[in-house]
Parts: C-alpha cells; structure tokens; sequence
C-alpha cells in the first residue's frame, strides 16, 4: 500500500481544519471565524481563523500551518543533525475559550513533522486532545475520556493507555503542582514501525481531528446552559490565568515556537481574552472550587 | 575601613522594605500592606507584603528574602561549582500595579548573593529600577531618569549610562519586537573591586532602594488624577498582558525561581490582577496607545 506524502498529509490538515471550522460555526449558532493568511519569511506559512464573541467561544483559533526550510539551529542542537537539515511540519492547532466559566477551555493538535539530512528523511506525528474545565463534573470528565479512547481502541488497545498517561505528564504546572485541567490524550514521535504503517499513524491524528467536534459538542451541550454569576466568572478568570502561565512556562510547543521566531500571534492565540491572578488564592473548603482544585491532579482513572 | 557582612547586609534590606512600604503606605492613603512570613525547606526564609485594592494600588508586593543552603543543581552548572557549594542571597523585590490606567507599573529589585565553593568566597550585587507606563510621557520618563542618574552619580558618573543600557535590553521582549516600559537602570554580578569597595556597592543599592519611592511619588502625582474611561482600562489589560508575557517568557529572575522550586506566590506576586490578550491587536494610527507603542522600543535617550 502506498504511503502518504507529505502533500497528501498537509492536504488532509487542510481539510480538517475546514471540516472543524463548519461544525464549530454550528455549534456556536453566533459568530463565525475570520480568516487570517500569513507566509513564513523561511518558507511555507499558514492560515489562522479566529472566532470571536460567540454565543459560546469567548475567544478561539483553529489554525492551519505548513511550514519548511532549513532547521532552525536550537532544533538542530536538540535533534542532533548537521547545519544542512531541512525539514517539513504541517499540523492543526485549535485552543477555545468559552463564553461560560460553567463550560470547560478545550485544545486540540495533530502535527506532522519531515526531515531531511545528509540523504537521510525521518518523520514522525504527534498530537492530542486535552479538557480543561474550570468546574470539573466527573461524569462529563469520564465521558470525554470514553470518547478518546474509543478513537484511540479503533488503532490500538495500547494507545489510550499510553496517551492518557503522557497527557496528564505532559499538561502538568510544576510550580504549582496541578495539572491544567483533566488531560485527555498526548502522543510524540510517532514514526511508523511494524505495528503501524505511516498510513495509519496519519488515519489516527485524522481520527483524533475527527474526534474533536463531537466530543467538545457534548461537553458544550451538557454545561452551556448553567447559570453563573460573578463568583463562577472570578474563578474562571483564575483557572485561566493558570492556563497561561503553563502555556508560557511549561508548553514546549509554546516556547520553542517562540524562540525560533515563529509566528508570535498564531502561537499566543491560545492566550485566553481576560485573565486574573490574586496573591494567595485558596478556594473556601467544601465549595465547587475546592472540589475542582482538588481533582487537578495526575492518574485520575476517569472512566 | 570594614565591610559589609551578610548580616549587616541582610539587615540594611529588611530596613529598607520597612522604610519603603511605610512610604507606599503615605502615598496609597487608603489600604495598608498585609504581613505573610515563609520559611524555605532548604534554609532560611522571607516576608512577603502585600497590598490590595488601595486608592493608587490596586495590586502590589514588597518582599523580603534572605535564603541559604546548598546551591542548587542548575545552578552548580551555570556558574561552574562543585556540588559543595553553598549559598546566601538576600534581596527585596517590589512590582506595584495601579488602578488607574494613567499611572504607570513599576518594579524594583535590590540584591546581594554569595557563594562559598572549597573555601573561596565570592559575592555580587544586582538590581534596579524600572517603569512600565500604560501611557507614555515623555517629559515624565525624563524626569523619572534623571532621578536614577541622579542616584548612580553619586558613585560613579560610569553607573547610569551603562545600567541604562543594561535595563534596555533586559526588559526586551523578543517576540514581539518591544521593550516592557521606558527602562530605568539594571545592573548584575556587581563585585568589589580597586574602584568601588563591597561598603560602596551595598550602600549604592541602598541608595536605590531610597530612589524608589520618590521617583514613584514623582509619577504618581503627575497621573493620579487624570481621567479615564473604558478605552484607557482596556488598553491597561493589554499591556498587562505584555508584562505576563515577559515575566513568565522572558524574566531570569522568574524563570529561575520557578525552575530551583522557590515559593511561587513571592515570585508570582508580580502578576497584574486582570490581564488581556486580543488577536492582533493594533493601536489605531494617530492615537495616544500609537504614541506609545512608537516609543517601546531599546537606545531612547529620555534625559
């Protein structure tokens, strides 16, 4: 069987940003994404859609971007290659915040990376989806993770398992001992190998793609309807001001995209509209804030 | 003539924390600073002082620190040690965030560390004051500066031109092509030498310290009373927008702290209460946020 090119994949991206795009709009029944494109001065370049003042999405981005060139020099040290690399990356980016504190922040990335050096080509995939809620509902928490597993059992029993593992270490706040939120899924380096061709390493970041609308459709249509008020709206400004400093501080997406100058608007749009910090912060015992605080932590088994 | 001891040091900064916060005090005229004391697992401890909601402050810290023990790992690598080595560092650190958009940020650092690595002895000072208008003015940028040449002339007329320098690109930020404030002065790795004694550094960085709330009062007057209205507040987000980003992407101070497991709400204190990111923010041309922006930028001789 013929495996995918790198047009193919980056093809396959397009389209799925797209295909999320529609059923974003509809779920959103307001506003509608903006279309933003932009070239990379090394090669390649994106689209960023942005949704704004939504009846649901306080503020998103779903963006596209296919990227080449040679390798910028901080990759070359920590992939070990010679100065004459080149490589390819293309891959879907989504980060939404809602409207609602009742209703939880979601992310979600499927990437493709190529290299090429001294006649040598490697590549590899990665991505994810990952829940924050700032109110966390354990059965909401559990049927977002039956979802991505059933995705993940359509490829390999040992996926979910695994991803759900690297996702809870992966979205984890050192200084502040906390996860971000209830994790979800994380993979890396997924390069094919006997178990599974490049074809279907490409079907599984597709599938996850796929994954997306209905699982955040579910969360929205179970929370979007809650009432709130100011204590909830205070909170939410918190937990976000929590998602920032791990974007900042600990995503490793975030600081490298930045430091190998990369586009800084494309990749800060994952920075929530308003945020708020307060020296000391301690949720009053027994509330629903400290029954959140109290659940962002690693090896919850959800389901 | 005898020189500064660790102790006399250590105690000549707690005094200093006490004389500035009882000038914030004065200057706010409504909140006062509440009193939190730490102690480090590793050795020693600190004061950390907060105040709330004031007429001017709406979010301020004045810590006090005075830490020891073994140096930690990162650090041993950085500045070449055996695993041996110990440390002392002391210090006060200040950031203030007003309410009214028109007063500008400040934020204040004076320090003292020392190293003992197989019986040799090393020490330096650092510090340094710097302001972060929402709105620049030029005139008072000009005469927030001449305070801290001021200050560095009486001890070396070589102090404000290179500390000046010094602060610029410090509180860069490289993605996105900006300083933090207007600057002020920055100085590191300050140690005793045939020009300037230990006695003369300590008592240049208490003389610093003395600058601060005179320099702020200074600020504060010329703003404190100039109105505002959404337009102003929501620009203020923004910019503290831009402070997060520094302070969690680009500040050693913050990253080292969060990375060798100090106290995170010390080192977070210097956080806004309500921060904003907009997509692709762009000031309107012609307007006072333009004007500013214009100014953001490194080598402005505002004297």
């Amino acid at each position: 069987m013929s495996q995918p090119s790198k047009e193919t994949i980056t093809q396959g991206f397009q389209e799925l940003q797209s295909e999320i795009i529609a059923g974003l709009e509809a779920l959103d029944g307001k506003s509608t994404f903006s279309t933003d494109a932009w070239e990379r001065p090394g090669g390649g370049g994106g689209t960023a859609r942005v949704i704004l003042e939504g009846n649901v999405i306080e503020k998103g981005g779903v963006n596209f971007s296919a990227v080449h060139g040679a390798l910028p020099q901080m990759m070359q040290q920590s992939l070990k290659t010679s100065s004459e690399a080149v490589f390819y990356a293309t891959g879907v980016s989504i980060v939404l915040h809602p409207k609602s504190p009742m209703v939880p922040i979601i992310h979600m990335n499927v990437r493709y990376f190529e290299m090429e050096d001294g006649g040598s080509t490697t590549h590899w995939f990665g991505g994810g989806i990952d829940l924050t809620p700032h109110y966390i509902h354990p059965e909401l928490a559990k049927q977002f993770h039956l979802r991505l597993k059933s995705t993940c059992d359509g490829f390999d029993k040992a996926f979910y398992p695994k991803f759900k593992t690297w996702a809870d270490d992966y979205f984890y706040i050192p200084h502040r001992k906390e996860t971000r939120g209830i994790g979800g899924i994380f993979y890396d380096h997924l390069s094919a190998s006997e178990k599974h061709s490049k074809s279907e390493l490409f079907d599984f970041g597709l599938a996850v793609g796929k994954t997306f609308v209905p699982a955040y459709s579910q969360q929205v249509a179970a929370t979007k309807d809650l009432p709130f008020s100011e204590v909830q709206q205070s909170w939410q400004r918190l937990r976000r001001g929590r998602y920032v400093e791990f974007n900042l501080v600990n995503d490793r997406g975030t600081k490298s995209g930045l430091q190998t100058d990369g586009r800084t608007e494309s990749i800060l749009m994952s920075l929530p509209p308003l945020a708020g910090w307060e020296y000391s912060h301690e949720p009053k015992p027994g509330s629903a804030e400290a029954e959140t605080q109290a659940l962002l932590r690693k090896g919850i088994d959800w389901i």
